[in-house]
């Protein structure tokens, strides 16, 4: 007897975790996706888009849709909510997919954000440079993830090389944001409305992936708090957004500027599985299925996620450790793929900063 | 990748838990049941026993065989443990599924027991009668649970009732032990033979289904807390027993007595999912696959766990109840059945009884 059952676009680690918030819950999953084998596919019934009559199976098999990455084909989404709801809806979707779109919202709405202009053309970027300033970024406005997609240019020598690299696609060059460091907020919005924030996170990336968040972060004003607060809200409600919303920011000496967003359970929130009391996956799942959202406050003082990346390393130290909890994504190892992560909780951040220091010998990569 | 594949003799609710835990370690499991639809059909693979060559095809496609029941068939197991290493061994088992061989072994290893003789004839039951005293407990050596398989003989006028309703069956007699409450033990040894002890759980039945069990037992002294971690370690020392095992335990004035032990994952177990930081679901899949034990240590004061039976009740008041964690089975409803439960996590026990009086209006069984 199931209460629900959710479709999910996607079957790789976030469709995985999903599951395994969401079955405890009476929720059955169904998984949109191509692979034969993926994190997801112990988790539920299957359904390869290949396959004849896959479209008409899979919609008609769920009650409600949601997909695991804003680069899920938009056509595909408005396609299926003709027949089932797809949360969160194409609003959302189609405004994470397009980095132009995205910051014009970010604008529109008094939100902080770069300074940005779109580049069309070889002139355009000569262009940005002038007005902007450099150093400027560039990137493909669609498509971009884990920093692929992106160029730096510094100097009028990196024009050239940048514009061979990219310019085949349709880009935004921003100005360069000079920040102290990358934090994110993640907040769920139920179908009436009501929205439910996390606590703030500090992101560590290396190469461009995501390797350590850490919760709360650390020494963040009350009015910073309160405007990542603000503008996630904000958001919420604007897009009518139903699930789980994440804001990428970077933290700057005159307040946040907003980077980006994923419509999305996000990395940066895999802490709150057992860093808070009702956990991402599982407040998405609520939130998505029409139950009562669930409390987002951390159970402890502090919490981190460390990433694990291309090795799985030393799993017995691992599990050894207290206070850690391991979340293996069922992936082979490969040079940069995530793997999986550790939860970790303390009642300090000294606590946690030990525990991190420790696992990250556990872990480093060797690929 | 998986790490290690588990199979599973049983597919309820106590698989679907064990698959939960285990899915975020890479474990894969298989379950060996005939149940084309049960709680633990979406989370891998099933192999129907009826089918031709399920047998072997159990075998061959799973590293390491647990159960989910006492009342597994011990010769299906003798012939799996042929294969593959089924955990709880050959020891475990045997001597939980028979009363009287177990409760010979807590005797000859000297745990306190009630007073307790064979009955294999009515002359016996009079016999029994009159050697412990009336009033006794008869109960079938073999299959009872949850208060099946028993009758209670108060006076001699209920000797030829009780003979009539059990008098089929190999019995055992058991003196009436004067107890307070009902109290159980829950502990995990690994291959290497490491264990660890759970906090102990305060246990409250109606009608012989489990109800409510409370962490930490209220007010046990110390005395009695190092005699249920002494019995359960000398238990699982002396089964050589790899996995999670339970000593149902009753509170007496002079001691604790043993009732019985179950060779698995346990009911009364249920609160430390969330509740300690490696709940017993966990600490079974590692204890069995050879990775190190996990902490069991309690996460918060207390903690609570309630059944949800027959009705599933006021599903979103409990999702909005701070504190609370729902865990459903995916069972159809039905009179005394075991559809889910609830934990609670509180910093005092005054904090998780008010949780408790509320929640158990919204589930209270309607049946």
């Amino acid at each position: 007897m199931s209460f629900k059952r959710i479709g999910v676009i996607g079957s790789g680690q976030l469709g995985r975790m999903l599951a395994l918030a969401g079955t405890p819950l009476d929720v059955e999953f169904v998984f949109y996706d191509e692979a034969r084998v993926s994190p997801s596919c112990n988790l539920g019934k299957c359904i390869f888009p290949s396959e004849q009559g896959s479209f008409e199976q899979f919609a008609d098999s769920v009650d409600v849709i949601t997909y695991e990455s804003e680069n899920t084909n938009l056509e595909l989404v408005r396609k299926l909510n003709q027949i089932k709801p797809v949360y969160p809806g194409e609003a959302s979707l189609s405004k994470s997919q397009h980095r132009l779109t995205e910051k014009n919202t970010f604008r529109d709405l008094g939100l902080n954000t770069a300074n940005f202009l779109r580049v069309a053309s070889k002139e355009d970027l000569l262009d940005a440079a002038k007005q902007l300033g450099l150093p400027i970024v560039l990137k493909t406005t669609t498509m971009g993830y884990d920093g692929k997609g992106q160029a730096v240019v510094k100097t009028e020598d990196d024009i050239n090389g940048a514009w061979e690299l990219l310019g085949a696609h349709e880009l935004i060059a921003e100005s360069f944001v000079n920040f102290s460091r990358e934090l994110s907020v993640i907040a769920v919005r139920d179908i009436k409305g009501n929205t439910k924030v996390y606590p703030i996170s500090e992101n560590d990336h290396e190469a461009g992936i995501l390797r350590i968040s850490r919760v709360p972060a650390k020494a963040l004003s009350p009015e910073k708090q309160k405007q990542a607060q603000d503008y996630i809200t904000t958001m919420l409600n604007h897009l009518e957004h139903v699930g789980v919303l994440t804001l990428e920011l970077f933290d700057c000496d005159n307040g946040l500027v907003v980077n980006e967003m994923a419509p999305r359970v996000h990395n940066s929130g895999h802490w709150s599985m057992e860093g808070s009391h009702c956990g991402q996956f599982e407040n998405h799942v609520r939130a998505i299925s029409g139950m009562p959202l669930g409390d987002t406050s951390p159970k402890q003082e502090s919490a981190a996620m460390i990433n694990i990346i291309g090795k799985t390393g030393d799993r017995d130290s691992v599990l050894s450790t207290p206070n850690a909890h391991l979340h293996l994504y069922g992936k082979e190892e490969r040079l940069n793929r995530k793997l999986g992560h550790i939860n970790l909780l303390g009642n300090s951040h000294a606590e946690v900063e030990l525990a991190i220091k420790k696992l990250g010998a556990f872990i480093k990569e060797c690929g």
